[in-house]
């Protein structure tokens, strides 16, 4: 039989059509990632299972009992570490809030085709693990050391490139107090497709920068140009050089008040006071504002925001509706203390990324 | 303001139109339920999270520390029951594979608008709980009993009918011994996703028997003809009458051979002989035959089909392939000892239920 031509298995990116629905190959990520149900937004901790999942390829299995991690490159002394190794060295646990970058990508128009997530890619879980930084101070960085690439078990083909998963960060983000070698979630090891055995968490920035499944960390002297540093970048056109995504910008999501219709998800409530909920974060500053409109947002009022439980963490905000029978689009809108907002234009980029368009919810009110 | 349309926001069940794209609202449905990644039919048990998730509404909170289930109707003595109440009673554990009935749904021409189900909404996991039937007897259900009615906490509107989650078992049904009221999965409390604090478990039949958030068991004189249990039936027409879904038609699945495009998920797999291997799985009978082809169901060859861990899960396959270069279209199909099997031709129905169509899964094999 003749070979089989990759190129026609694994092609360009590309823009839907106007009007094109959602197609299969959409739907296929869709069934196996799955974003947080919006009632979730009740909880402080996102329960089990509940948290976002996105994963490029296949999930991998790594046995625990034979898993080693290696720490080389630009370092005077190579590291090799198994699990109790890792395990035994002090031991952290922050609350942080993940959100993956191509949230809101299905929003957008013209739609780019990928993984199709309206507004749930989010979660919020108690990590436990050992900090970075004393690892690489261990190793000793040589003077030229730029940027640490961290490589995942998880292999696949993307765009015409076979690939381990691998993303870098800086030098000064990896030595972080708070970037963490990840081997607990909600105290439990860590479930296969969360990255079993060991995973970064990066607070702060976009899901792509915690690697899932480490194997391998590597200093470099030059920045790292892998697959998936030049794919989340924030571009206009295919040709743009454009800007990497780092930190997660704000976002205001709300628990859909009262009940859903099962296929439109519009939801019905009855008249009546009703206390309207949700959870707000961003990654580059404490949230400091939470907006509410009920009519989509041509007027807007504030909402009572409560501390966060961790500063990597979202904070709950409250606000009371005195809902009166009629038709309404209810929408929340958070900013941060370094005066970042949400749009109410469509933050429209050629990957999808980073689109934290102000979320409305359909609300009919009836006696 | 008037009072809003609730027909125009919970309209009839349609089909879609030739070549139409699954549409966002089909799009909020799949990113908030999820499938099994098939790559976890490597496990004999579904690892917590990977287990597939269908909530036709919202996942309700229900507070364990006042939680009640009663049951009443046709009985003599009226139950109560706390849920210390229900730990108490004799503890039962069974691993069960559970389907969603409307599996495979996305697939079918024309689609069914609705939850786009490819094929992995299944998963096996280990149920803990009390058997339903003592507790039946306990009540002593009178003898014009006919229909045993289960009402879930989950509270929508559906095609313009606002209800609970209710479905109904026959009292036979009802009293077979693996029947489990059940508080544990994985022998963790129940997740809140899967039905905290209780949920209803029957073996062999598709997952919408088996409601979660379980509040109320009434048993009744005639067939219950709520809602649920004429939306999950088996029909050609919108108007027929049609067949009710009970039991789970039998399917073989396999673990995609090695690793996949990101976007098509298509299979890259080098050259080389390889064990493809994979669950297969019948609620109506033991599973006694798995043939696996690669030539998209041309030409079939027996798999080794190892014992079921439980009656009511599925059991593991494996079979060797010399795979050498080309591009394959490996399927595969399970046989179960009632004499049912996988259709090669879409089993099309209006609802899109127990279309246990053969899998396929295109393999592109390079040195």
């Amino acid at each position: 039989m003749t070979a089989p031509d990759l190129a026609a298995i694994s092609t360009p990116s590309r823009l839907a059509e106007p009007c094109e629905g959602i197609s299969l190959e959409e739907v296929q990520l869709a069934a196996r990632n799955h974003g947080m149900p919006l009632e979730a937004l009740r909880y402080d901790v996102t329960p089990p299972g509940m948290h976002y999942l996105l994963t490029h390829y296949d999930i991998p299995f790594v046995d625990p009992s034979t898993y080693r991690l290696t720490l080389g490159g630009l370092v005077s002394r190579e590291l090799s570490l198994d699990l109790d190794a890792i395990r035994s060295r002090p031991q952290v646990s922050h609350l942080v809030t993940l959100e993956c970058a191509g949230n809101g990508r299905a929003r957008l128009e013209p739609r780019p085709v990928s993984q199709p997530w309206l507004v749930e890619a989010v979660g919020t879980s108690r990590w436990t693990g050992t900090p970075l930084a004393p690892l690489l101070r261990e190793a000793e960085l040589e003077s030229s050391a730029v940027d640490v690439v961290f490589t995942g078990a998880d292999h696949g083909i993307e765009r015409g490139v076979e690939q381990d998963y691998q993303r870098s960060l800086p030098v000064a983000e990896a030595m972080r107090d708070d970037v963490l070698l990840v081997y607990e979630m909600h105290g439990a090891p860590l479930p296969p497709q969360h990255g079993s055995p060991l995973r970064l968490i990066v607070p702060g920035w976009y899901g792509m920068a915690s690697v899932k499944w480490l194997t391998r960390i590597e200093v470099v002297d030059a920045p790292f140009e892998g697959y998936q540093m030049r794919a989340y970048r924030v571009r206009q056109r295919y040709e743009d050089d454009g800007v990497p995504l780092t930190r997660i910008e704000p976002r205001a999501l709300l628990v859909p008040p009262g009940f859903p219709d099962y296929m439109s998800r519009t939801r019905v409530l009855r008249a009546g006071r009703t206390t309207v909920e949700g959870r707000a974060w961003s990654g580059w500053a404490a949230v400091n504002a939470v907006e509410v409109s009920t009519d989509g947002g041509r007027t807007w009022e504030s909402a009572d925001l409560e501390p966060a439980p961790d500063p990597r963490a979202w904070a709950r905000w409250t606000w009371t509706w005195d809902a009166t029978t009629g038709s309404y689009d209810v929408c929340v809108r958070a900013g941060d203390e370094s005066g970042r907002s949400q749009p109410v234009d469509q933050p429209w980029n050629r990957g999808g990324y980073a689109n934290n368009l102000v979320q409305c919810v359909p609300v009919a009110v009836t006696d």
